[in-house]
């Protein structure tokens, strides 16, 4: 039911805490962790937390990078304790897993999470195209993260009870592609110079939302990566013509 | 919001799990924690788990006996593993959840979790009005107590946001008048001889899961206890009549 979900957790502190994870995703018919650079991994707390979902654990990813984490995934969503969020729509749990189990018919899915202390990273941020929080009384919204998996995966449950997936119009191109994408993207808005009067990370952002609201198909990257190939190059020419006609003006 | 809503843990083994529960009551704005007899209480390991949800665990309220802890509830959720249960309804969290707070808007309701091995006793079971089960994986059924809690509370304040108390028909008895019924009762039956064919227990639990669904006022037990009053009175005065006529048989 569920093979198309994975659980990152990134950079996990207290081990206990990917143990109680494991064993909140078992609950409820969860296999695929991954964990990225978690501090301490694997673990006897992890184990004694897990109590009895040891072959969640013994089956975990680890990874060094998001990135690799996030390979072949097709639709990632983010946990945010902030309602609203600068690059990504954000969502209940309740609201947004009819969307989860859509994607997950299909492609592979990831439900993110960060450090106990601060959460995701904008950077992490920047790789999801959903947002979801958990919400929680103003005074105190400090939730356990195994406790914020617990919750999820059980929401997801509920959901999947009542769902029966429909046709879906596009296929979206998976997490490396897109990623490909935006470095392409930056590279060459450096190189054209487009970033001189503005803050690249926050215009960065505002791309990165753009599009991961349309869902990029994979040969909608292969154009606008053809695009941005062809700018690069005409401007390559320019440059070499102008350094030709002008031999006595500095090269930059 | 939920000042009518206790939390109450059973014979809890890990105080971790106590602290983590803690936490999760304050994500959600609950923070009336009841224990019942708690292995190790007050502990560090507790406070470790409560993260800043410190205030909880000290005006925890810890007694020796479910009774004490049950003390003014009109409203009782067990938390079952099991999906049907002889003495009461079983719904979901979901289901229940408008119940829950329709009841706390007008008197005290607990929500009753067992301990970690084994869940709640018979006897506990014995004390609600309605269980509720948290579906899990058939394989895998075995949620962490603090994550059970992190679940129900999560539901509360969903279902809270929707909330709008409507006018309530009846005033049911608070706990302890209900539990000093069936005493009386099984007294009775008892002395009547009446469970002498009978599981006695088994029996009881039936009565039991009658009142429940009828959901007693204060003035009906004191009518059924005046039925039993009079039932045994009616009785004595038998035996003495029938002693007095035939003082050569043998009392018993």
């Amino acid at each position: 039911m569920f093979d198309n979900i994975r659980i990152v957790l990134s950079h996990t502190t207290h081990p206990g805490n990917i143990g109680a994870a494991a064993r909140a995703m078992k609950t409820m018919g969860l296999h695929q962790l991954y964990l990225v650079n978690p501090r301490h991994f694997p673990d006897a707390q992890a184990t004694a937390m897990a109590a009895g979902a040891d072959d969640i654990l013994e089956n975990a990813v680890v990874y060094a990078s998001i990135n690799e984490a996030l390979r072949g995934v097709a639709f990632t969503v983010a946990m945010t304790a902030r309602l609203r969020d600068i690059s990504i729509e954000v969502k209940t749990p309740r609201e947004a897993m009819p969307q989860v189990l859509q994607e997950a018919a299909v492609q592979p899915v990831a439900l993110l999470f960060g450090t106990e202390m601060s959460g995701l990273t904008n950077e992490e941020m920047g790789c999801a195209q959903l947002g979801v929080n958990i919400p929680t009384h103003p005074d105190f919204s400090s939730l356990n993260i195994a406790a914020a998996v617990q919750v999820m995966v059980y929401e997801l449950a509920v959901a999947a009870q009542s769902f029966k997936p429909a046709v879906r119009e596009i296929q979206p191109a998976p997490h490396e592609r897109v990623e490909g994408l935006y470095a392409h993207l930056e590279k060459t808005l450096i190189e054209i110079g487009f970033f001189t009067t503005q803050n690249p990370a926050r215009l960065m952002q505002r791309l990165r939302r753009l599009f991961s609201r349309t869902r990029l198909e994979d040969e909608e990257v292969n154009i606008l990566r053809g695009i941005l190939s062809v700018a690069t190059a005409y401007n390559a020419r320019l440059k070499k013509r102008y350094s030709e006609e002008h031999p006595d003006v500095q090269k930059h």
